[in-house]
Order: structure tokens, then C-alpha cells, then sequence
């Protein structure tokens, strides 16, 4: 059993501002994730297909995919249709993003975040498995600046109410820093999921500091892709090797295999067309030992 | 009086690997530096500059600049013979580099460890004021992979015992991991300087690691600028703006001001003719107040 529990969602928030992937690319890309040891993956999102073209046909790829045993597959959906869609993919662990930023949440979803909690009601209706709450914008906005850990703790009572079965507390913006993480933390104890971004450099630091208060549950991308579209300067989830590669060194057990990982990765790339941001996937694990297969 | 001291290393170790500047091009670096708070500046080093061309005329750039009242102004020197030129040249504070590596030491400076020793007696017996040791590859390297924190120590005794003042442990190839510093400082205690490197994207979680237990003195280079010459992928030193980014954020005094420091970073940019790594740099800081100067 893994210590911590990561969520890998490249294949969702990491492929959404790239340009579309066939289905069997975005397949490809999540087996090379499970062979890597990844067992809870965000698969896709069932959102409109002309707001975010790179999801069109999530429910293709979960259907090449299969029923895995040991594998939790998460879609992200923004509302009870989208709910419906990825529950008759056969998806029933679900997600679903509201902000902590009134303007973000008007941007990125076009509803207020009192309509947001009322969709998460909508879409608990339905019976699905999990629902996991992302608070986006947790640390602050460029709109709003700083946003008080009681105002985000106070939203979270509220998606909990609506039946949101956990929490993910999201630095969309790249606006978190240690002791902002342990503000919210004080808030909100340790049994969170956590997701930062590496916008400015804080990614794999405020993860260390969310480890160092007790938290196990942390959201990572394959090879940093990601970051919001709809935030200038937010590119940049917390890679999943940068984590993975800390994580090991630190010997908290993770199920993942840090050399079939950057085996993923490189495909990730490969399949993005372009570089990924991740360090550890530039420059190599620490110690490169003759064993790894990445220098077979 | 700031809590936590700050070794600008850009004009040497930033500097190094660039194409050579001319002297006034390295003056205004340094000048911005200065204005932006940074008072303990590493402006060059007297090496060979056949071997090193980016740091000759470091005599001519150290006296373009004059004496400054409560600056300290700190050269590398290799040996005696850099140590008497540093010392002509009017500075009195010298680094000097030992590495824990065998095999680094040999490429860095073509002298077993031993013989660097010797070096470091032979700098002392000049008298300068301070001579700072830094053990380079303090956290493992390439050629000899994990290198025990004891050896680390040991060989950080021997340089005192040759009359080094005060000792810097670096991270030369990027392998330190926050576990590794806290290794470390058990074994040597928190009053050393610290110099880390963003190879894996660790650079800014290991100072954190450090500051939790209780370090106060870091290096960092302007941007993000530098890296080793004889190491591969080494290159990024950990960003002097990200690390008071974060400082600021903790509430750590540093007598930098963020935003004439983000002035000087954009300068170090347009004088070496490439963008930085600095992550803050490109990103900005987490809340632009628009007093923000680079704003305005």
C-alpha cells in the first residue's frame, strides 16, 4: 500500500491546453502512466468538446481502456451532464472544479460560485462513487490577490454539504508558498489532496511543506504539461517525476517506478510535440544508476 | 540588520559561463545588484583566464567599482597567486573551492584534494580578512555518487584546520535533496552558507529544508544564472529573486527589495542575450501591486 497518493492527471489537466491527441495517443499515454505504477489517474474531462477541444472523446478513451482492477479513473466534469456522460462511460469517480475566486469561477466555468456548489449537488444526485471537489484559486488569484484560508476552508464546508466525498485544494495561479500552504492546512488539517503548480518555482516546495504537516494526497502532471488556460503565466502543473523523484529520496512509498515514469514522460513529450517543463525529466534521476533502463 | 545573508554569486558564478562582458557591462550587473540590497557580492574571481576568459579584468571591474561602505565584496581565488592579485586588486574577503570529489576537484582545478588543501593554507597565509571554503559536490556528484555526510565534514575540518573562516556546502551537480541537507547539517550544524543548484528543480525546496533547520546564509546568482562548466546538465543556480520571493513571503528580512532585484535580473538578461531561468523573473511576483515599479 502506497504512503502517498498521487493523482496523476496529465491525460486531463495536462492535455487540455495542448493541441487535440487521437484517442489512441491519449491511450497510449495513460498505459505507459499505469505501467509506470500510476493506479489513480484523471482520464479526461466530459466537458463541452468546442470550450475545450483537446477532451472531445474522453468516453472513447475510457472504453479502449477497459475496466483495470486496482486503477481509479477520475473524470473531471462541470456540471450533472457532464456527470451523466462520464457515468455512462462507466466512470463513477468524478471531480469537479469550483474557485475560491468569484472572477476565475465566472471565467472558467461562466456561473457563480454559489451556482457551482448547487452543480455539485446536481451532480452528487446522480450517485456516482467519489466526487472530489478541486478549490481552485486556494492561495489566491491575480484577480482577487490573496484569498483568506477561513474564506477557502468556509467554500470547502460548503461543496461537503453539497456531498463532495474530499477535497483538493488547487494553486491554479502558482500563488502558494510554504507558509501558505501551512495557513490553509491549519484551516483545513492534513487529510486533503493537494495541487500545485510550478508557475513560480513553488510547485515541488509546497509540496514538501504540505509532507512536513501530514498531508498524503497530492495532484501531479506527467512532465509539469499543464496549467490553466484561462490564467496568463500559469503554465506549469508539479511534474509527477519531480514529486515521485523527491518522494523516493525522502522514502515514502508511492507505487510508482521512477524509471518506467520518465519512460512515460519521454512519450508524453513525444506526443505533445514539444519539451516538457520537468527538471528531473531534462537532467536525469540523481543518481543514474547503470540499472536504470532509461541508460539501457 | 538582515536575518538571513545573502552571497550574490551571478558576477562570478553566474558570469563564468557566459560569453565574456565587458568590465562596464559587469560594473552596472554589480551596481544593480547593490542598489537592489544585495550587500555580500561574489564580483569575480582571479583565475586563469585562458582557462576562465568570462572572469579576467575582474581587477579592473573591482576597481571601476571602488570601496562601498557596508558591502562586502567577495573574489574566488584558486591559489596563492589569485589570492595576491585578489589581494592588489584591494579585496580582502576570498572563496576559495574544495571539492568533496576526488574526481570533480581534479577537472575543476587539476589538484587532488589534498594538494587543495595545501592551497587553501597557502591563501590563508597571506592574511586576508575572511577566506570562505566551499566544499562543491557536498551532496554527492556523477563520478562517486552519494558522498557521506561524515567524509563531507571531515574534509570541511581539515579546511579550517587550515585556517578557512568559514565554510559553504554546495551542491554542485543538483543531488541534494532536503533530506540530504538535513544529513548534512546534523552533521555540521546550521552555521554554514549553503549553495544550491536548480539541476532537478530542487534548489529552492533544499533551502527551505535549510531555513527549517536554521541556516541563515545562502548562496544564490541572479536569474538562475550558472552552473558548472565541468558537469553536465549542472546548469542553474538556485535564483537569488526566487529565493526572496519566498523569504519575503515567510517574512524573513533580507534587506532585498523584490522589485529593483526583478530590475537587475531583466538587466542580467539583456547583457548575457538570453532569457533566465528564474521562474519569478518570468512569472512576476505572486501579487503585482501595481506600486510594483516593473509595473509602472
Amino acid at each position: 500500500m502506497a504512503d502517498i497518493d498521487i493523482r496523476e492527471v496529465g491525460p486531463r489537466d495536462g492535455l487540455q491546453i495542448e493541441a487535440p491527441l487521437p484517442v489512441d495517443a491519449r491511450v497510449r499515454l495513460i498505459e505507459a502512466l499505469l505501467d509506470a505504477g500510476l493506479h489513480h489517474i484523471e482520464v479526461g474531462s466530459f466537458v463541452s468538446p468546442q470550450a475545450v477541444p483537446a477532451m472531445a472523446d474522453t468516453g472513447a478513451v475510457v472504453a479502449a481502456l477497459g475496466p483495470r482492477a486496482g486503477v481509479r479513473m477520475v473524470a473531471l466534469v462541470p456540471n450533472r451532464k457532464g456527470a451523466e456522460l462520464a457515468t455512462d462511460a462507466g466512470l463513477t469517480d468524478l471531480s469537479v472544479t469550483v474557485s475560491a475566486s468569484p472572477a476565475y469561477n465566472e471565467k472558467n466555468v461562466g456561473m457563480s460560485i454559489l451556482e457551482s456548489i448547487a452543480q455539485v449537488a446536481q451532480i452528487v444526485s446522480i450517485g456516482p462513487a467519489s466526487v472530489d471537489a478541486v478549490v481552485s484559486c486556494a492561495f489566491g488569484s491575480p484577480d482577487e490577490g490573496d484569498i483568506a484560508p477561513t474564506v477557502v476552508a468556509a467554500l470547502a464546508d460548503r461543496l461537503l454539504d453539497a456531498g463532495a466525498t474530499s477535497l483538493t485544494y488547487a494553486d491554479t495561479t502558482g500563488m502558494a508558498t510554504p507558509r501558505r500552504v501551512d495557513d490553509l492546512l491549519a484551516e483545513t488539517g492534513p487529510a486533503v489532496g493537494l495541487h500545485f503548480h510550478e508557475t513560480r518555482g513553488t510547485g515541488l516546495v509546497n509540496a514538501y511543506a504540505a509532507l512536513l504537516a501530514g498531508v498524503r494526497r497530492f495532484d501531479t502532471s506527467i512532465g509539469g504539461l499543464g496549467g490553466s488556460p484561462f490564467a496568463d503565466g500559469a503554465a506549469g502543473n508539479l511534474a509527477t517525476e519531480d514529486l515521485v523523484h523527491l518522494l523516493d529520496d525522502l522514502g515514502r512509498s508511492t507505487g510508482v517506478d521512477l524509471d518506467r515514469l520518465l519512460a512515460a514522460s519521454e512519450l508524453a513529450a513525444s506526443l505533445v510535440g514539444h519539451s516538457v517543463p520537468s527538471r528531473v525529466a531534462a537532467a536525469g534521476p540523481r543518481l543514474p544508476l547503470p540499472s536504470r533502463s532509461r541508460l539501457a
